[in-house]
């Protein structure tokens, strides 16, 4: 008992320094659980025109926004040209046919394409529906060589340590066949880059943050639309998300904080031996569930 | 000191159940940073053909793929009509025109629309690119009366839930001006409405499962170029994302787990007395960044 009595004091002060990581470990856990878990009405606003993605919200940010709101815009009618249901038949049809004929290329010409293309093709991908109306796209369009090389030399760098290091070897397989490494050579050679960034805050003329609601979708939605208008305009481009590049490119390019990049584009006429790999879409019925 | 003496064998008790707290808070905080934090060396994958977004990844569950991967593809020769500078000219302009002329329409017509021209519109949002050409999506299409109805009972509810309850002022402000609210006559009215599901992950023959990466971006862009096939047959719809209506239509239209409500197209004529609000779109020069 005598040497448990000379220990007290060493307990006690033990006992203190345990209490006091407990606190401290105590409040960490309750901190936790507040993020992650989703609270029971969530403040996440519903939207009619947009779509789920990383909206970044600030809800403490924004207050101040519904004064600067632009108010009950007023309503016009709106009408449509009407095509007959034979012409809407060949209409649906030939515009199939031409979205049929795109495929992703990597292969392409030095070949110089007109600017004015490249500005419809980018009217075009503007006219896409976004969350609240925010139109939260930036088209960066590259045409100087210098730019075009330090794109490239930041691409494949990061490509081949992702290639090298950081993929699994399913991956590399999955790829294999598209025969895709981390050699860009398009990034030199074609015409044009496209790098397409999501913005995803905008500013108020106040300075304010305006949440930019679903803004990775109605993005991607708008990259749908100049895909279609590149082939509808002759010009061949592959859709490609360069990991890890984005801060790179960004900072580059000399986009502001609020943009990220979402996708690269290069753009220009296919090369004369450029190849595709041979696959083939699914049919209707395994993409369709007609009700 | 006695009054010590007589308390050690209780604070060795004590000190007993605070170490046993400890180390259990302890390994749970251990385990904490590994979720949160990025690891040092990503194991997500590099693609080439698509998009971040929200892709399930299980590299557990996927070990066996490689042994069922289609190996290397063939590669074949590519080419494109090509038009005239005129012409290239002539197309971006006039797919611009058509496209500027899309609006979100919430006011649409009963007219029935004939099944064959939903059925084009969804084979050319199935040519858009995807992750590894995994074309993650899923159109159900309801024309039943019954099936509609049930699912208009399913959003308004839900949102009205969302607009009365969850969402802040500021977002029902920024909604005001469009004129929207959770009565979705639409979703009786239109002939058509397509539901479109992205598939977060696939099914190998073995029943092991695929990864589809970049789902979401994938099935977005898919999902704009459907938005341009609806406008060039002379047809019209809103982008909706109805907000916790995901699990209960997914149920109703019984499709599979794996498969996620990402957007709800209704499809039709516009109706005689359609409007759309007055809004405008940002002009090219703060759209598009030319270097």
């Amino acid at each position: 008992m005598a040497i448990f009595s000379t220990l007290t004091p060493v307990f006690l002060a033990v006992l203190c320094i345990l209490i006091a990581i407990i606190f401290k470990n105590f409040k960490k856990s309750e901190k936790k659980p507040k993020t992650d878990s989703k609270p029971p009405v969530p403040s996440r606003p519903w939207v009619d025109e947009d779509l789920e993605d990383d909206t970044e919200i600030n809800p403490g940010e924004d207050d101040e926004e519904l004064a600067e709101s632009e108010g009950d815009v007023s309503h016009v009618p709106f009408s449509l040209p009407r095509y007959s249901e034979a012409e809407m038949l060949h209409r649906s049809q030939e515009f199939y046919a031409l979205m049929n004929g795109r495929r992703s290329v990597r292969f392409i010409s030095p070949e110089p394409v007109p600017r004015d293309i490249i500005e419809n093709v980018i009217r075009a991908a503007g006219t896409a529906p976004s969350g609240a109306h925010t139109e939260p796209w930036t088209f960066v369009v590259v045409a100087d060589a210098q730019t075009k090389s330090e794109i490239r030399r930041i691409v494949e760098e990061e490509e081949e340590i992702n290639y090298k290091l950081r993929m699994g070897e399913k991956w590399v397989t999955d790829l294999k066949r598209l025969r895709t490494n981390w050699v860009k050579e398009y990034l030199d050679t074609a015409p044009y880059l496209i790098l397409i960034f999501k913005q995803t805050y905008g500013m108020h003329p106040s300075g304010k943050k305006r949440t930019h609601y679903y803004n990775e979708i109605s993005v991607s939605i708008s990259c749908g639309i100049l895909l279609a208008a590149l082939q509808n305009a002759g010009l061949v481009t592959v859709t490609t998300t360069p990991l890890n590049c984005g801060p790179q490119l960004r900072q580059l390019l000399q986009r502001p904080l609020n943009e990220k990049l979402l996708m690269l584009l290069p753009v220009g006429f296919p090369s004369e031996d450029a190849t595709v790999p041979q696959l083939s879409r699914k049919p209707l019925d395994d993409i369709m569930v007609f009700v």
